[in-house]
């Protein structure tokens, strides 16, 4: 299940940058599940990752990879996360690498390796290394849907956006694609998104648009409150449109469009979330703190209890206050809390607001797209967090996946 | 669904007490909803309340009620929690402490106020009122069981355990009842529980007594890490054995035992969590302080993930691994930490166990009890919590509450 109907967009091709995707056999017979991403020489690549301290074998060599080398290609197999692996996971990375490497003439270090899928058995190491020859046959600019959908796990559908830019500079191209659907609440990044343009941005900038993109879009989603081993996100620069990010009205434009183009991919990741039936948007307001301001929001966006009432459509507010209330946020006057469902007020003074309507507000709670604004009445501070609906479905995908 | 059969024990009269349980119709017609607990004039009762900072009005009431008088009734209503119901909730509680009052011949002050059900909506207060007579007019030393039942919610079964003592002082009787089964994670104490003897113990002790057992029982326990806002545990002495609670080994006897009964009620919630099919014990070892395990604990035990593996039967230890890695412990170093399910290894050097057999392990899975032991290896404190599996019946019942 999904919320709403989400055709992938047209993705443009990003110039500097080739897509090939194959069926390894990793996943399911005959499903694409490699991604081979080439970059042209002088791409310059940042990226995040997962801060779950049980990291997967390829998120240590990604990053390793990322800080000592120039990148030349990504690697991205579904179906298996070589998490929890051990010697053995390392060394299924460092071969895959290595073949990769020998194909396309660079170092094994140029390589960086991304996994996704179930924790715990072995990597299928051999089948990558079969597969990457004609991965690489497949190299070509307009791979992006292809690869939107070969690294799907659980997702119902592939995630991808794009967009063009007319900066002072010149014209830039900014393409994305993602993939997520549950062990979903990114602590960097989520399950693995990458974003690509072929403007050329040095490696600080490059980092800290990335840095401040994810930290609003991907690390303010949540479909079950598990944080993966496996979370990346990666954004490529690969200067091939010879247009320089640097003048400072281009870099907050480019900035904005990045934010904006993250935000609709972890948007589209908690639309698909496992099972879910309806989007939820939990703003809060009048925060004292950032921090503040995404514990109320995580608190009430990850409680079982909200979650199955948006499932049944059902302005359960009681549970919405009592979510807020066990935030842990010190000397929080309670009287002072106002909450809406979109646009519907429901919460004021401890209690039911006066102008509240239960028909009302079941209708709004009914909509594919909720959004709960709780406003804290404390400071100026406010976040935005994503998630979805808890629906029978979540179960069965989470206790039926690996069988 | 719950875990299990259990049928309510024997539930020993403790002298001094007696219970009026009553159908007042605030729940469903003709079902028992409000208690009544009378206690002898020398009473004393300890108090845990909930620590959501959306407090319900009778859990405002309650504490100001302990600390200023000398206690000689409770009044416990269910259906209804009459928490988030502003001024008007606060004059329904007073209102029927004063008639309680009235008819026991004793202070408005001296009725502890108790409720639990649905927040949001106008206690029935004019119903409590016309029912208490009738309540008053069954008390009985026997009501126990009556009253087990007549504080449920959700739950599908009566939780009670008792036992006698012998003290060197003398034999004592400790007798208790609780409800809760979904929205729990309690934060001082679970929804309701009751707790009483007839011994005789002082003020101070009273309240220590209670404070160590709720930390290791009703503390120590989560259906859906949801803390609710009217969570409450009482612990009575009646006196009326005119046995002393003084000597330094009765003490220690006295608060083994009721240590135990907390558990056994603790556990008993667990196993009538909402929609439960399995009870999980989750034993984090070799910490290096109780706050470290617990937060181990509590994430493994709080995860989805988890919860709908052990749903399923289904030994996915990648999912605890990946729960364990995201506690947010420092320097935790992942390949120290062993994990065992009901003593078969799983987890050890950052990957899955040599010893471990996926159809041993899958049988321990899917017990109707399971134990997973995780010792990081890193300090000597060790903590227990008991939690539940996350199934369809779940989300039925939380997405149907309302309706």
């Amino acid at each position: 299940m999904a919320v709403g109907n989400a055709p992938l967009p047209t993705l443009h091709p990003v110039p500097g940058l080739r897509l090939g995707t194959v069926a390894a056999g990793i996943r399911k017979a005959g499903e694409p599940d490699l991604v081979v991403i080439a970059l042209d020489e002088g791409s310059r690549v940042a990226g995040v990752f997962t801060r779950n301290q049980f990291r997967a074998a390829p998120v240590r060599f990604a990053e390793a990879h990322l800080r000592d080398d120039a990148p030349r290609a990504l690697m991205i197999n579904t179906g298996n996360a070589n998490a929890g692996t051990g010697p053995d996971g390392d060394r299924a990375v460092e071969g895959n690498c290595a073949q990769l490497a020998s194909i396309l003439d660079c170092r094994p270090t140029q390589v960086i390796p991304y996994s996704t899928g179930v924790i715990g058995e072995p990597l299928p190491a051999e089948r990558i290394d079969a597969a990457l020859p004609a991965a690489v046959d497949a190299l070509s600019e307009n791979g992006w849907a292809a690869a939107a959908d070969g690294i799907r796990t659980t997702d119902t559908r592939a995630k991808g956006r794009s967009c063009r830019l007319e900066l002072e500079a010149g014209p830039v191209t900014l393409t994305g694609i993602a993939k997520g659907s549950g062990m979903i609440r990114p602590d960097m990044a989520t399950m693995l998104a990458y974003v690509a343009t072929d403007a050329d941005i040095d490696q600080p900038l490059l980092r800290r648009l990335l840095r401040d993109a994810v930290a609003v879009s991907f690390n303010r989603i949540s479909v079950d409150g598990d944080t993966s081993t496996n979370d990346a996100c990666a954004l490529i620069a690969t200067g091939a449109s010879g247009i320089q990010l640097s003048a400072q009205a281009d870099i907050r434009c480019f900035a904005d469009a990045l934010e904006a183009l993250c935000i609709d991919l972890a948007r589209e990741i908690v639309a698909d979330g496992e099972g879910a039936t309806r989007e939820l948007a939990v703003q809060v307001t009048g925060a004292r703190s950032v921090a503040e301001a995404e514990q109320v929001a995580f608190t009430v966006a990850e409680s079982p209890l909200v979650k199955t009432a948006l499932f049944a459509g059902d302005p359960n507010w009681g549970r919405i206050l009592a979510a807020v209330g066990r935030a842990g946020i010190e000397d929080l006057e309670v009287d002072r809390v106002r909450i809406h469902i979109d646009g519907c007020p429901i919460v004021e003074a401890g209690g039911v607001s006066p102008d509240y309507r239960e028909s009302i507000a079941a209708e709004r709670m009914a909509a594919d797209r909720v959004t709960f604004r709780i406003d804290l009445d404390r400071g100026r501070q406010a976040v935005t967090v994503w998630t979805c609906d808890f629906s029978y479905d979540y179960v069965r995908i989470n206790a039926e996946y690996r069988s």
